[in-house]
């Protein structure tokens, strides 16, 4: 009897040690080496009880561009895709990142900040600490996070460095009709002088090349839309945007008008609002034409020496952009048609502050096709 | 046989059980609930093993004040405390405060904030992140960890707010003597005349009125440190302030100048820095006193009001702070007397640059009894 209590005893006690072991190591896990390891990527957020954490290894959507390129556009339709959410337009992003290219500039300022502890790296995880509470609380959450600050392009590969998944869409537009538009709808924009064509012309020039050289510089994860090609066949360009993003396809993306304010929101305050509401049309390709000083026109290629380098004939007033695809022209068409539904509907939203600047300007579609001779 | 066997099994089973549910638990808890549940305080830092984690809720530690109230002073003697770091001035977070206070003033700005989605929390949220990022890793971690940017102080209620358990050093200084240190060691400061003794004076009681309404704001949370009393009686004020701030009494407050660049970090491109290399000392107590244009002094009541509020008599040129403590007498004798051996060590220590501005205007222990009769 003792020996076959002992021999049965045997097993039992390895059983019982080994569960004893994996207790230990369960406990010392969760009370005493959780509270011991640094935890690097810790700030979380919840979408559809599927939870993610966000850092600086995330892979984050960036919109840039001149302001008036498109890019309120590009945001309004990526914000439709079921996957992704924009926003508005942060404002206090470009700013921080502004303020720090001026410190960097400064050359004792710069040492002043060595001396202070605040290298690069100390500075870049603050500037990233911020830039991440912004995008990630300012909006809905989802899979997919994404900013839009126009401006933030001039500091495009800065931003790289700090968020080395990031992936950037740089918005183009033809200059003529950018400033046109900054010139019609009255946006004030540092350095802009909205009195002078040929000023303006210069600036966004500039503008335009500085972003340029960034998106050069951060390479493959940069990718350059042009507005009208945009307009024009949506839904190829974005069927490449998207894989551009490793986003599946959803064809919400092109009727971001059917989801303003139900995953597009909007601000009553920005200028873009109340056009994102109709559905993507040609109302803004080539109108500019018929507003610029004709010796503005005339010396364009040397004013604006960017428009060729992007591919836009600085001698055709207005070049042709291309030929829409058929849902485009049906868009431009409901738009033309039916003013006074998109104009309360406006009202609706509350967007009536900015809404009559440009409604005296809208194209209609045989004004474009007989100005590309397309018809 | 049988029977026996089955009881025997019995509590086995039981154990067993027991055994698989536990395990199960730890297994749910660090495989599965462990990914999914928002942890809000994760950032983490490491001092002699011990992990600290860093977030709104920790207990920061603010010091602020006009420039040249002995801010740096204070902040030495604190990073020579085992448990506190300070460290340099960051210079951007008070940048970062200004900007933010400069939003709120315009109320368009506000609106277009909040209509963007950067409300107040979305924002403090962000403030407090890049702040943190800062004050953590600009310097060595240490359990208390301290930020010293003077004029943080005018923003005071609002870091307040941000970090509710944070407390606040509010350095108080003879603001004749603060005027005569920032316009003899040139130290420019936004809206301060160099060239006008009256023009200063008047400038730092806007300051400090505003800094001592903030102070009075945050309530209990902030003390208010006369310079003077900090100088000629270090050893008490010091003690009320390691209770303030729950920390226990470290004899090595009172030898801040033992740990330079060993716990107490010195920028070599701050302008206090060589000021601090040296053993708490009354050479800057009442000099101002000869330097000041005599009609300023006379008017110096209206000039500057909150002399009298801060318990400074506009009249007296200088007034008699107080008699110093043993230890103190023995300090600046040593300084005075071995001019030699600490300009030697401003240089082993690369701190010549702003050392000379200073060293012509030094005050002697007999200058200073003399002066208030104390003899």
């Amino acid at each position: 009897m003792q020996i076959q209590k002992k021999i049965r005893a045997g097993p039992q006690k390895v059983i019982a040690a080994f569960c004893l072991v994996v207790i230990l190591y369960f406990v010392i896990q969760t009370f005493i080496l959780d509270t011991r390891q640094p935890r690097m990527h810790e700030k979380q957020y919840v979408v559809n009880n599927q939870t993610y954490n966000y850092n600086r290894q995330i892979p984050l959507i960036f919109i840039g561009g001149v302001p008036r390129s498109g890019t309120t556009l590009i945001r309004a339709m990526l914000d439709a895709h079921q996957d992704i959410r924009c926003g508005q337009e942060t404002r206090v992003i470009p700013r921080l990142l502004q303020m720090r290219a001026h410190w960097m500039k400064s050359e004792i300022e710069s040492k002043r900040l060595i001396e202070a502890g605040v290298g690069g790296e100390v500075l870049n995880s603050a500037i990233a600490a911020f830039m991440l509470e912004i995008i990630v609380k300012h909006g809905e959450p989802a899979p997919r996070l994404c900013n839009k600050d126009p401006l933030i392009m001039k500091m495009g590969s800065y931003v790289a460095d700090v968020f080395p998944e990031a992936k950037f869409i740089f918005m183009v537009r033809d200059g003529r009709a950018t400033v046109h538009s900054i010139i019609s709808r009255k946006v004030t924009i540092t350095g802009f002088d909205l009195s002078n064509y040929t000023q303006c012309m210069e600036k966004w020039n500039n503008i335009i090349d500085a972003m340029n050289t960034q998106c050069h510089e951060i390479g493959q994860k940069c990718l350059r839309v042009q507005y009208e090609q945009l307009v024009l066949h949506p839904r190829k360009v974005m069927s490449n945007i998207l894989q551009f993003l490793d986003v599946p396809w959803d064809e919400s993306v092109l009727h971001h008008e059917d989801f303003i304010n139900k995953g597009v929101k909007l601000s009553k305050l920005e200028r873009s609002s109340d056009q994102i509401i109709k559905p993507i049309n040609m109302g803004a390709l080539s109108k500019w034409a018929s507003y610029f000083p004709k010796n503005v026109l005339k010396e364009m290629a040397n004013i604006a020496p960017m428009l060729s380098v992007l591919g836009y004939d600085p001698f055709a007033n207005p070049p042709n952009y291309g030929k829409p695809d058929d849902e485009i022209v049906k868009n431009t068409q409901d738009v033309q048609g039916n003013k006074s539904r998109w104009k309360k509907r406006a009202k609706e939203l509350s967007l009536m502050k900015f809404y009559n600047l440009d409604d005296q300007t809208v194209e209609t579609v045989s004004s474009y096709s007989k100005s590309l001779r397309i018809e």
